[in-house]
């Protein structure tokens, strides 16, 4: 995902494309010779498109006009092979800037879970930083290895199938981001592991895990304990009958973040 | 704002931190021996600060204890000098994943304003991209020019004091991030300069502006074209008595993306 | 729906309960000697209930509970026949108040459709107002006719299958209430119905619609003119996992309310 | 607030007006001979308003034009004398619908506070219902019965300065309204007075209340247990540049809504 070799400008083979029919028809696919992808608007030769630039169409068997995009970051991520919840685009950028996430940061991720957080943490700290990220369920990391691999960002993440209540190897680091369900067990661990001012992002689907990882915030050394929704909805842009869409996400989960300090927070005579 | 040396740990002089007392007094104040910063809670000394670790406390003249945090790029967007409305980071954070920007993405901005999403994106793009942003009226690109300065991300940006309407000077770019009142006017100077598969995004405050920059991307050549609007809302998270705060911000602007095709979006036979 | 007669407390032969089995199995049945109510959980025999109290349990034939409770207009409308949209009750129920619609009043609707927002409105005036609600399309008028019939509220309602355009018999009227696909063409016409300092409220589903009758209303002999948006977000309340639903509504339309005065509303000189 | 009498159409001594200027300028104000009111943009004489028709101009000393309108229950909620949080029309609109509130029916609502939703439930109740309402404030009561007196709506409104965890007095009442801080106090009350498949309405701004009212409701003899939070949005409607308002209320309180039962809801066997 580098920047104008030519690998940026024109499709390779064994690289992934975003194979775009419409809003509802879009696919993240493998080009190679002699491969077929099979949908309802008939069959596309994927290897076809070797060879062609970004942004080509190509017809199925059936005529039907197909688009192949070269899969950013959000793709990745809304298409990746997911048997759980995943978290959303809406909720990543902004835990990212959170998070002072950036270049050169160096991140511990406390529950994989099919990856999608990861890749966008790992695509975020690229060169030099590195994402370390623990996961219990060894299921979890061999299908967020996948969606890691297929992202081409497997070089910016050491995959820990370890409970990280156990304990954190890492130290000073910048950026903690907890997606688990007991998430108040952590944070004694996270503040260890973070650097003095560093940040902890703390996703909960629950108003009661809000209020019990809130309140260990509160007793350890964290500053600036903040929690969030996000609400996304998307507008129906057609001409002389623009609307919002009928049925929207109404909740993903409460973003918690916090900041390390170096004594606790509770006000103490000088 | 790379990580892990001496300078990440340790406060240097010349550096800027952000100084905590609770969650309304929290400001972006520069440290340097003999300068001092008057809040409501009394004189801090800032020059006391050097070579200590960040996340430490320092006390006021009047005993009050605040902390010294190193300013993330979230922390440098809510701070910036801004003589206008900014984007805020829900809107970014959303954008930059939308826009597929990392390291080394060559960006085009045209509208730089204060610099709050330049600033984001050359975050962003580091080490090997670069963000080159449009702005025509000068006194905003200074504005921009201090705020992408005190973020040490200057080497990241190309300012351009000019009007983007007169023609985009890159080709081949990655992506393309507009915020201007008349849109419509840079979509084909857009179309332009992207590479096939890029993406590009516009903020508008009103419906008309995106009702107008949808078609114009609809008669051009781009495909996937999605807008939506973001609403961030804070909860109060306090023991027994949680509940979101009474005054949220219920509209910025609504988001439009798409993604450059190399042909007219619009069906034709093959 | 009077109070406190028998026929409050006692389910009688021939009347509509209620019937209720856990959140996603409500049903409006009408009970009577003989009448049996197939569902997934068995088979109910509706005329066990005739002579019972409201808020009675009966059991299907697999042991299955339910509950009869009395019909409220919110479960009217809910369960009114619908082959198109109807309004919901958050936009009706803050509809009937900026409308300013109670006892005695007497309202034109244009637009009928189903009649969900008619029943509120009956159910309103009641007992000495009226609603002259209008519909060209004969098979509505039929489908609203029976839900206005089962609530029992038919006394209060005059139908009028005619075509609002050609004109509003009613002069005077406290109230008119909109809700057809170009409700602009008729504001001159609500103008001339209603009285001095009457209300108005247009149910629009597109921004383009209230576009095009806000200009209406400001060109006519109106002020207070406002528009709003109503969005109604479901809490999963469970001990220990409390949560918005994951889906909702996203949108249904937007309200604009005015206020007829008798003088356009533009500034004059005195 | 009845409809088409003579005092209907004509501003008699004695009566409010809502006295309307612009979106930001709404007064309520009484009519009568000698009295003036001032304002920003001058001093209206409202004994000139005597005998002319609601709906009409009235110019203040300094050349403005303000227009006399007929308070709505909206208006009169919205003008309340509060010194405290009111309940809004978006969640008082919807409360009125689940409870189903309407000509006739008897009301017990617990905690009167300045009055606001006892006002939307006399003026629905009319003419033959009654509203108990609790409140151990004196200084609330006195409050109330001023904004029900301006609302010509005392008739309606038994007021009880009594404590309604000591017990309710009514019996078979058709619905209960609940606003008060631990409102699963008066659950088991609640449901000793209401009538077989009543309705109850709990308006808690907090979760936590939230979650210890449903598990009272929950372990009494109630069904159809739900609750919801409501969000209004105001539109600012402008040519060519509409858009949402920048600032809105995100959040008031949620409603819970519940329906009583004969038995306790949980499955027993039949």
């Amino acid at each position: 995902m580098g920047s104008m070799g030519n690998g940026d400008k024109v499709i390779e083979e064994g690289k992934y494309v975003l194979l775009y029919l419409d809003q509802r028809g879009k696919w993240l696919v493998k080009v190679s010779k002699g491969r077929e992808f099979h949908t309802h608007k008939g069959v596309v030769s994927l290897g076809d498109l070797v060879g062609r630039p970004y942004g080509c169409s190509i017809f199925s068997n059936l005529g039907e006009r197909f688009f192949a995009l070269k899969p950013t970051i959000y793709d990745l991520i809304m298409k990746a092979e997911r048997p759980t919840q995943i978290m959303y685009p809406k909720d990543i950028g902004l835990e990212l800037l959170r998070l002072g996430v950036g270049p050169g940061k160096r991140v511990v991720e406390i529950g994989t879970g099919s990856g999608s957080l990861t890749m966008a943490l790992a695509n975020a700290v690229r060169p030099g930083g590195m994402v370390f990220t623990y996961e219990t369920r060894k299921e979890f990391v061999e299908i967020a290895k996948r969606n890691l691999s297929k992202a081409g960002l497997l070089d910016y993440v050491t995959f820990k199938e370890a409970d990280a209540k156990a304990g954190l190897e890492e130290r000073d680091v910048d950026a903690v981001a907890v997606d688990i369900g007991d998430p108040w067990e952590v944070v004694p661990l996270a503040e260890e592991a973070l650097v003095g001012g560093g940040c902890i992002a703390i996703f909960c689907p629950t108003i009661n895990q809000v209020e019990r990882v809130v309140a260990s915030l509160a007793e350890g050394r964290f500053a600036d304990i903040e929690t969030y929704e996000c609400l996304l909805r998307e507008i129906l842009v057609r001409p002389g009958k623009t609307r919002p869409a009928t049925r929207m996400i109404g909740h993903t989960g409460y973003l918690t973040f916090a900041r390390r300090i170096l004594e606790r927070g509770l006000p103490d005579p000088p």
